[in-house]
């Protein structure tokens, strides 16, 4: 199988080629090559035991999605979008990228023809969604994005039913809770502190929380990220039905539970370098947001995440730190 | 007040077209001048109180929308379509005219800037819904439309509310029931037994009726039609809050329903010229449409419906029919 991975220099995109260095295959079927495509082009990845190629590739110049569905790919990640911030700071470049990019991706498959259907995995978000919110989201909540973001993952999501409905390809769009925890450095996104509570005082640092204890949001780590991706990649569309897009599983929690948790797996004196410093702005943002899912399509089609919070920074210390942190 | 009105050759855009004659204000407001436009050139009307002036445009021609905004109109109807069996038939004709015609509609309002801000009430469908559906669907349940036609209007109520919360529009949405009774010949759109069973009798020829009696949808008038739209126009937009598109209340009816209302209003003679002649395709089609619904937000903010298919009968009869029918 041909893998192409739309968004690969990514956090994710990074993580999902290194599973399939590992795995070798998806589904039961052996990867022959990977293209790996990002708007700066991705690192060539060491130990890959099939071809690699990489390319620097603005998916929303008009010619470049026809380029790159050109020799069929069998299976297309789709994770490339410019984030919520950036595409509410700037309108045109948000739709450009996030709408426009995506659309000529699909013409692009569409218009390849001749019973060409791939599978296309698309990470959508819950931003989607808008409050105000039940207690937990049921799968059939309607869609009434509160950004520019969340509308244009919303209107991809239309477009992958309808172009996989017509039989043009065979989409899957997923909607990942928010990565926690992220590695890298602390950024300014206004999510950051979910990551960065718990990062932070595991490497040692300060970790600044700007909101109160009582905040519950989403979370999945990115492990789970990567088995959603690889997961929905060899999954039966046909069990899947009409309705492609799905809210992915994860462990909803409030910040004051994620300290807890923090405490039991890391011990009191990391979490004692967690500093309050209340902001009013990333507090009015963080209200408008998803606190709590009840997703049953995916777990019944075999969609797994953690089950708790404390597995979640388990899977931070495994997975990053090497099984250990600054005590 | 300018008011642009686009599909204004429609039967919806003719009857709104005569309702702003009689009135001469919307929300109190007077009418000076209406541009009608269509993909062909609207008649002209007779006996305006306002200037009138009719053009051919097609809205997916670039640069169309931007000279139809050119001189600022203070509300624009929104109401060009092509058919959802169209849409079907035509994909790119169909994302063509309405998805890129809606957006480009928008971009020019966006990039008139300098503080336009114009009411913008656009037709939407309840075909944005798909089966399965609840018994009757609730203002809070997913779009996940199947049909093309169904996409590209759920794309519209997004973007419709992206533009609104931008502030680049102020636009509203109306999801209309199906039009029943629908004036003129029956035509071959797969709902159009629900009009010809009731036009046809009440003009004395004889209808077919192409599905089972307990068949169940949701339907309004012509003349709730455009009460809908004149109050959309007129609404304070502040209470409709950021979820710009609203399911208009109805009638929920089955085949049955509707058939028992003829007998009551027109009586047994005329009910008995429908002819029963199942047709498994159009069996199969309406079984994926919605069959009620239950609306709160739209009533709560005024918008009303006929409170029974009786009243759908009489209002037909009042309004084309001058009164009476062939007994």
């Amino acid at each position: 199988m041909h893998i192409l991975i739309i968004g690969a220099a990514g956090m994710i995109g990074v993580k999902l080629t290194n599973r399939l260095i590992k795995d070798r295959a998806i589904g039961g079927k052996a990867v022959d090559k990977v293209t790996l495509v990002d708007v700066v082009a991705p690192s060539r990845p060491e130990g890959a035991p099939f071809a690699v190629a990489t390319e620097a590739v603005d998916l929303s110049e008009p010619g470049a999605a026809t380029r790159l569905v050109a020799d069929r790919p069998d299976v297309i990640f789709h994770l490339a979008a410019i984030v919520s911030g950036e595409a509410e700071a700037d309108f045109e470049k948000g739709y450009r990228i996030n709408l426009d990019g995506t659309r000529y991706l699909f013409e692009a498959i569409r218009k390849v023809g001749d019973g060409y259907r791939p599978r296309v995995v698309f990470t959508s978000s819950i931003a989607v969604f808008g409050a105000p919110f039940p207690d937990a989201i049921p799968d059939e909540f309607h869609h009434t994005p509160l950004t520019s973001y969340g509308t244009q993952k919303a209107i991809d999501e239309l477009l992958l039913s309808d172009y996989t409905r017509r039989g043009f390809m065979d989409g899957i769009g997923i909607r990942l809770p928010t990565i926690c925890v992220r590695p890298g450095k602390p950024n300014k996104a206004a999510s950051g502190f979910f990551s960065n509570i718990i990062r932070e005082p595991l490497a040692g640092h300060e970790a600044v929380l700007p909101v109160s204890e009582d905040v519950r949001h989403w979370h999945a780590s990115p492990r789970s990220a990567v088995n959603f991706l690889i997961h929905a990649a060899g999954i039966d569309g046909a069990k899947v039905g009409p309705r492609r897009t799905l809210s992915m599983p994860g462990v909803s929690a409030t910040v004051g539970e994620q300290i807890e948790a923090l405490r039991k797996v890391a011990g009191e004196s990391v979490v004692k370098r967690i500093r309050r410093e209340p902001d009013a702005v990333i507090m009015k943002i963080v209200e408008g947001w998803p606190r709590n899912f009840a997703p049953v399509r995916a777990p019944a089609l075999g969609f797994q995440a953690e089950k708790s919070f404390e597995d979640i920074i388990r899977i931070h210390i495994e997975d990053e730190l090497g099984g250990t942190w600054v005590k």
